[in-house]
């Protein structure tokens, strides 16, 4: 005997998504039947919205419902300046610190040779078209600190530099209210390296 | 800044479900608008789906889309004994071993005096009454090993054993596959409790 064929296609659903096995799945999809009917309306509406009224920003190339997005068309906002994220959840990080009013660039991915994710396969080709046709001044990349921000930011670094503007990167070191004694050796390294003057 | 709105409203949706916080539920939802659409749509339906197209069935309790459910259709199995269980996953479970050919109940839920839950918030009214119109002969009490599951054990044989209908419960001792040394104590106990003559 199999599961009602209604629960069998929720359960396939649920395990799609990312770190969800088959008893999770079984366990999420008994729950969600038992739901209020409103909640599992508003779930099955907020997916099929999701896909269907978002799009991304032609300018900078993040998640929004109209384009250009509520950042590019801000114009109290330094058009001058260009941050670079790997993602929109970054966007949202960023944003929630209410420090930087600049402008984003999103790429939607990072250079990897090992996952073959080259410089087309990013949402590079736009942020250059930018670059030329707008006045930017200053490029902030903001990919992570893993291997393959790294390449990426470096990648960026040496296309963006020989046209004069400037290339900055996110400064590493310990993070705040972090322990030393806990911190990984490159963390270390690069508070090091990246010591300042008092 | 926020979440787009029909990002911000899938990310809460998630957060409704069980062991999803805001980190997983924002990366399943960015996770979501980037399936395709098709396994999205099927996603929403299912979500649906399951609330419209499922009852309980009335004779067992269990998850069906027709009532009576299959297993209470079957004229092939033993309708003379019935398996008590806590949930409609519970079923399955015991379906998958292929061994028991009886029937079903459901009783979605336990006994429990801490949550509140009483004899009149679970399915035993149905039981009772199932046990004085049909023949049944013996009534295996499945519910899952922890206090509340054992006295619900307790409860249901006392209220059903005066009726002179056979009252058994599954056998606790240790797993089959698993090493005494990691045993706990109540497992251990029940295992020589319940040892038997080779």
């Amino acid at each position: 005997m199999q599961y009602p064929e209604p629960i069998a296609r929720l359960i396939d659903s649920y395990m799609k998504l990312p770190g969800i096995g088959a008893k999770t799945a079984a366990r999420l999809a008994f729950f969600s039947m038992d739901m209020e009917e409103e909640a599992v309306m508003n779930f099955a509406n907020a997916l099929i919205s999701c896909k269907r009224d978002l799009r991304m920003c032609s300018v900078c190339g993040n998640i929004t419902q109209e384009d250009p997005c509520e950042i590019c068309r801000d114009t109290t906002r330094d058009h001058t300046k260009v941050l670079v994220v790997e993602d929109s959840r970054d966007v949202m990080s960023m944003e929630r610190m209410r420090e930087f009013r600049g402008m984003y660039h999103v790429l939607h991915g990072v250079l990897s040779p090992m996952e073959g994710t080259g410089p087309e396969d990013i949402n590079i080709a736009t942020l250059i078209k930018r670059l030329q046709e707008a006045e930017i001044e200053e490029v902030i990349i903001a990919t992570n600190a893993t291997a393959e921000g790294e390449a990426t930011a470096m990648y960026l670094s040496r296309l963006i530099k020989p046209s004069g503007i400037k290339v900055t990167r996110l400064a590493h070191g310990l993070a705040v209210g972090s322990d030393i004694e806990y911190a990984d050796e490159m963390t270390l390294f690069r508070a090091i390296e990246g010591r300042r003057e008092l």
